[in-house]
C-alpha cells in the first residue's frame, strides 16, 4: 500500500511539475512552483506561480478548491512559504483551508523558509511528506536554489562549436555554426534566463541583439555587457533599450563622457573597480543583489576562460555542429591560458546529450565550481 | 516558421491536456477540458473543468490571466461553448478578455456547440486554429462525444481472464485472476467511470461491493445491476447505498413486493418492459438520459455476450493473467451463442497492450459497433 | 582488463551463438552447437553442427583454422565432447590442434560428458572459461538438456485463441484464429521441432497436414497422433506418409485390423497399455527413446488439459488474436477438469510477449512441471 | 509470399553478414565476405573469407554443404568472383555444386567482376536476387569498394577532443583526452585498419607505438609516418619494426644518410617529390598500389587540415570527452588555414553518435570528398 501511495503521489506531483515548468523564465527572482489539490482521488484545484508579486501557486490551487480543500491533500513542488512577504504565508492559508496532508517536492533553501514551513504545518497537525519527485523538483529550481545559497546568479555557459571546436572563422564570421532548430533553442534559453552576458568583443564583432525571437514571442532577458573601457558604440543594437534593458559593467578607468553618453541612451553603466579587467565577482554580486537569478553567458573564448577559471560557471551547454571548419587562427569556445596537463582539464558531471536537427547539444555541470576572484 | 509554431502550439496544448486528463472521472456529464493562456511565450493562466456546475476551464484560465489575457493566445482542449447554460458562454468571455488567438484541440459534437463556438470567435476577429493534438483531445473525451452523438453512454467492457480464457473456476471462485497492480487499475477504472454494470449472476456469485478502493481514495461509480426478476438479496453489499447509489433494472415480471423492499433500502428499481430479459436499449437510454456518459461493464460471460451481440460495447479491456486454469466447465469472458464460423468473430481495432505487474491488459475497439436491440 | 576480456569473449560467443541458432530444427537428437576459433583478435575458423552424424562444430572451426589453431582461443556454445561416439572426441582434437584457451557457454548435462570435457582440457594444460553468455547458451538447447536429464522430449504446448479464450466455433471451425504472420510462425515452430503432437479429435475435425509450408521450405516434423481406439481414417492427410512420417499411439483395445491397415500405409502404430486412454508416459518415453527431443503439441482442449495435469508441458506458447468469438459451447484451449479454486491455477514464469502482425504470442514456462502419469 | 520470402532472405543474409563482419581487419586487400548455404529452410554450410590467399567464403560454405548444395540457395554478402585468380572462380564452383538460387548483398565494383559474376550465374540457369540487406553489405566493405573505384585507400580521420575542441595542452600533453573505453575502441580501430598514419610532429611529441593492445590481442597495422626531412629519431618506438612494419614518406630534400640509417633498422623510406611538403597524392597512390585499402589517420591539426583540404578524408570519427581544457594556444583537431566564412565549413552527412564510457564518438562522412593534390 505504501508503494501504491508513492505511485499515486508521483502522479499528482507530475502535474504540479508540469505547471511549474511551464512558467520557466517568468517568475524570477521567485522560484518555479506548481500546486495541486486532491481529495478522494479527484482534482480539486491547480495553481502555478506566474511572476513575482502574483499569488503563490498554493493560493490559486486552494482558492480553486474552495470548500473542497477541507480534508484534501496539497501537492506542491516546493516547501510552502512561512513568512509574511508580499503575500501572507501559504502555510497559514493551507492550515486554514483544512488541508490534512501536504506532499512536497523540494525543501526551500531560503533561510527564512527552510524547514520552517514544514514544521509549521506539522505543528498544526497536518501530515507532511517530503521529497516526492525530489530530484526533479530540485533540478527545476537549480538557479533559484543557487541564488538563495550563494547570493550569486546561476550561470549557464552556452556555446556553439564545429566538430573541431571552432566558434567562428578567423575573420570572426560565425553565421551560422548550428542549424535552425539549435538556434531556436538558444532563443528559448534566453527566454528562460533573467540575463544574457557577453563581452564587448562579441558585441563589436557580431552586433547581436540578444533578444528573443520565438514563434510565440518571449520575454527578453536583461542584456549584460562586460566592457572594461566602455568601447561600446552608441549605435549597436544592444544599446537600443526600447527592446530590452542593457547594463554595461566597466572599470574605474572608463571614460566619464562615454558613460554619460550611454546613460543618456538608457544604458545602465556600473563600475567594478580599478581594473584593468572587469571584476567578475562585482558583476555577479551586483546581478544577484538585483534579483537576477539566472544568467546565460553567450560570451567568446577569452571571457569564457575567465568565467571558468574563476569558477563562475555552474552549467555548460555546448551545441556541436557536425561540420569541420579548421584554422589554427579560428577562435575556439574557451581560450585564455590552458593548464599544463590534460589531466588538469575541468571535467563535467551529469552529462546528457540531445539532438536539435542535425546538431547535438551536450549539457553538464563542472565538477568543482568554487567561486573565486 | 509554421512548423515551429506548430511545435510551440503542441507544447502548450500538452499542458492543457495534462490538466484535462487529471480530472477524469469527476466532470460527468460534462467533458474533460483543460485551458491555458499564453502571451509572449509566457504562461498567463491555467484552468481545468472540475465538475458539472463548476466554472469552465477557460474561465479559470482567463481569470488567472486577468489583464494579461489582452493580446494573448488561449489553448483549450475542446471548442469553447457558445450557449447560455449554467454559465455564460466561454466564447463571450474569451472575446471580452481581449484574447487574439484561440487554439483548439477537438471540436464539440454537441449540436448546440459544434462549430458555433469557432464561428463566434472568428466573427469577433479572433484567429482560430483547430486540431492541435486533435487525436489525443478526441480520445480524451471519447465517452462524452459518444454520449453527445448517440444519447447512450460509452460502454467499456472490462474482463480478466487466464491465458486459457477462463474468468473463474467452475465453482465460481475467481479470487484472483490477476495480481495487485491490475486490480488497482480496475479500481482506477471505476473511479474514472460514471457507472459500473453487472448482472445479477455476478452479484449472487461474488457479492461484490463495486466501490473504489485506491490509496488516495476515489469516487464511487453508480452501481447498475441487471436483474430481470429481482433476485437481488437485501443483504448483499451493493444494496448498501450508503457507500454509493445502486440502480437495478428488471422486467415487468418482477415482484412488486421485492421492488418495494429494495426501494426501502434506497435502491432504485427500473422496469424495462415485458422481458423475459432486461431490455438493454431501455437500460442504456435511461442511463444516458440521466447523464451517465461512461459505463464500465464488469459483467459475466452471458451478459457480455448479449452486450456484444447487440452492439453496446464501445471499447474492450481484457486483463490477461499468465496462468492456466483449464476446465471445460470453467466460465469464460464471453459466452452466449457463438457465430458458426471463426471468420465471423468480432475484430478489434486500434489495439494496444500494457503490462500491470505480471499481467497484461489488451485494449481495443470493436470494428463495428452498431447499436441494436 | 578482466571486464574488457569478458566483453571481448561475449563478442565472439555471440557469433558462435548465431551459428548454432541457425541450425535449429536440424540437429536432433544432437544439440545446437556453434564454434569459433580466434587468435590475436582475428577470426581463424567458424563451425556449426549441422545434423546428427555430421562433424561437430569444433571440427569445422578447427579445420578451417588449420595451423592457425596453434595458440588460439576456441569459443564454443557447449562443452566439447570427451567420448568416442560417431566421431572422436572434440577435446582431443582441440588439444592436438594446439588451442591454448577454450571459452564455453553451457556445460553438457549428458552424464557421459558433463564436466569431463572441461577436466580433460584443463588436465592438458588449456585455460578454460565457462558460462560466457551462459543463460542464452542454456536456453538455446533447452530441449536437448531436458531430454538428456529426463529421457523425455521437451514439450511445447502451442495454442491460438481469441481474446475471450476460444480456439474454434462450436461447429469446430477454426479457420483462422490468427493472421498470416502468426500462422507462418507456427510453420517455423514445426520446422524447429522434431515432432508435432495432436489428438484424434483434432485430426477428425480439421484434417490437418501438420507439415511445414515456409517460403524457403522446411523440414517436416514427425507427426504424432494420440488415438486410443484407432479411429484415424485411412484417407486423411496425416496418413499420407510420403510427405512426413506419422506415428499413432493407441491402447491395447485398438482393433488389430485397423492397425494393419494403417501399417500398410506406412503409419507406425504403437500400443501403450490397457487404456482406456493412451498412456502419455509411454508416449513420451517412447519418443524420447527414439531420439525425439522436442515436441510441439498442437492439440485441443481435452488433450491439453491432460498434458498439463500430468505435468508434461515444459513451455507454453499462446497466440492471442484481438477478436471476440463468444459462445458457451465454443471450445477453449485447455478443458478437462478445473481445480476448485482460481488460486490453484498453474502459473507461468519467465513470461515474454511478442507481436506477429495484429496478433500477440505470449510465451512462458509452467512454474512446476513434475512429470506424472 | 514475396514479402515473406524477403524476410526469410534477410534472416540468412544476417548470418552471412555476421560472419563477414567478424573478419574485419584481416582480409585486406580482399573484401569482407560471408556466405551461407541453405536448403529447405536448413543451414547446410557457412563460410567466411579469412585472409588474402585463403579460400573464398563461398568455397567453405559449399564444401561444408557437400552434396546438400544441390538444389540449395547460396547467400553471399558480395557478388561471387568470376575470374581466375589465386583460386578458380566461385561462380563455377557454385554452378558445379548444383546451387539453384544465389542471393547477393552487394555487387562487386571490381571491373573484372562487376555484374560478370551475376551474368555467369544467370546464364547457367541459376536464379539470382541482388541487394538483400544491400546498404549494410555496401557499408561493410566501404574501404574495399573505395579502393577498387579509385585506387586510393579509404581514409578515416580519427581524433579525440575536449568539449572545447582541444587535442592537447599547449605543452603537447594529451594523456588522456578520453577514458579507457574510448581508448580501447581506438585500438580496435587500428586492428581493423591496414595502416595508421601520423605526421612527424605527433611522433616527436608523443612517441607513440601505434600498435594494437586489446585484451584478446590484435593485428598491428602498417605504421605510416609523413616526415618531409626525415627528422624521425632512430630510437623512437615506431622505428622498432619487430612489432610492426613502418614506412616513412619524405621529400627529395631528405638526407640520404638519414635514409640509410632508417633503412638499416628496417624502416622503409619513400621519397615523394621535390617538396617542401610530402606529396599526399603520392603517399596514397603508393599505399593503394601496395594493397593498403584502409588508413586510420591519427594525425595532428596541421596534417589533418591538409588531408581535409585536399579531399583525402573519406570518414571522420571524433571522440568527444566531456571536459574543458581551454587555452588559446592549445592545439585543436584541425588547424591550417580556415575558410573565410563559417558557411564554407565542411559538412558531414550520415552522422551518428555512440557513447564509450563517459565519452561520445561522432561519426560522419564529408559531404564532398573530391580527391585533389
Ligand atoms: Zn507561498
Ligand atoms: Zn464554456
Ligand atoms: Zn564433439
Ligand atoms: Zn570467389
Amino acid at each position: 500500500m505504501e508503494e501504491e501511495m508513492r505511485i499515486e503521489d508521483e502522479r499528482w506531483m507530475e502535474l504540479a511539475l508540469s505547471l511549474a515548468e511551464s512558467a520557466r523564465g517568468q517568475t524570477s527572482p521567485n522560484p518555479l512552483v506548481g500546486a495541486v489539490v486532491v481529495k478522494d482521488g479527484q482534482l480539486k484545484g491547480s495553481g502555478v506561480h506566474l511572476k513575482a508579486g502574483a499569488p503563490h501557486a498554493e493560493v490559486y490551487a486552494l482558492e480553486m478548491a474552495g470548500e473542497e480543500a477541507r480534508g484534501s491533500t496539497l501537492y506542491v513542488t516546493l516547501e510552502p512559504c512561512n513568512h509574511y512577504g508580499r503575500t501572507p504565508p501559504c502555510t497559514e492559508k493551507t492550515i486554514r483551508s483544512g488541508v490534512k496532508r501536504v506532499v512536497i517536492g523540494s525543501t526551500d533553501p531560503d533561510s527564512r523558509v527552510s524547514g520552517e514551513g514544514i514544521r509549521r504545518l506539522q505543528d498544526a497537525g497536518l501530515s507532511v511528506t517530503v521529497g516526492v519527485l525530489g530530484d526533479r523538483c530540485d533540478r527545476l529550481n537549480e538557479a533559484y536554489f543557487h541564488h538563495r545559497r550563494t547570493g550569486f546568479p546561476f550561470v549557464t555557459l552556452k556555446t556553439a562549436v564545429t566538430l573541431d571546436g571552432k566558434t567562428a572563422a578567423p575573420s570572426g564570421d560565425s553565421r551560422w555554426v548550428t542549424g535552425p532548430a539549435a538556434r531556436e533553442e538558444v532563443h528559448r534559453l534566453r527566454h528562460h534566463h533573467d540575463a544574457v552576458l557577453v563581452g564587448i568583443g562579441t558585441v563589436l564583432q557580431d552586433r547581436p541583439r540578444l533578444t528573443v525571437r520565438l514563434p510565440g514571442g518571449g520575454s527578453h532577458p536583461l542584456r549584460v555587457v562586460l566592457d572594461s573601457t566602455l568601447r561600446l558604440p552608441p549605435d549597436t543594437p544592444v544599446t537600443d533599450v526600447r527592446e530590452a534593458p542593457t547594463w554595461v559593467f566597466c572599470t574605474d578607468r572608463a571614460d566619464r563622457e562615454k558613460e554619460r553618453g550611454l546613460a543618456d541612451r538608457g544604458v545602465r553603466v556600473v563600475r567594478t573597480g580599478p581594473g584593468p579587467r572587469v571584476n567578475l565577482r562585482q558583476v555577479f554580486r551586483r546581478l544577484g543583489e538585483e534579483g537576477i537569478i539566472s544568467v546565460l553567458a553567450e560570451s567568446g573564448g577569452e571571457l569564457n576562460a575567465s568565467l571558468l577559471r574563476e569558477g563562475w560557471v555552474d552549467k555548460m551547454m555546448v551545441f556541436i555542429a557536425p561540420k569541420i571548419l579548421g584554422g589554427k587562427e579560428s577562435p575556439t569556445a574557451v581560450e585564455g591560458n590552458a593548464p599544463g596537463r590534460m589531466a588538469d582539464a575541468l571535467s563535467l558531471k551529469e552529462v546528457s546529450i540531445r539532438s536539435f536537427g542535425e546538431d547535438f547539444c551536450l549539457t553538464g555541470y563542472p565538477k568543482k565550481a568554487e567561486k573565486g576572484g
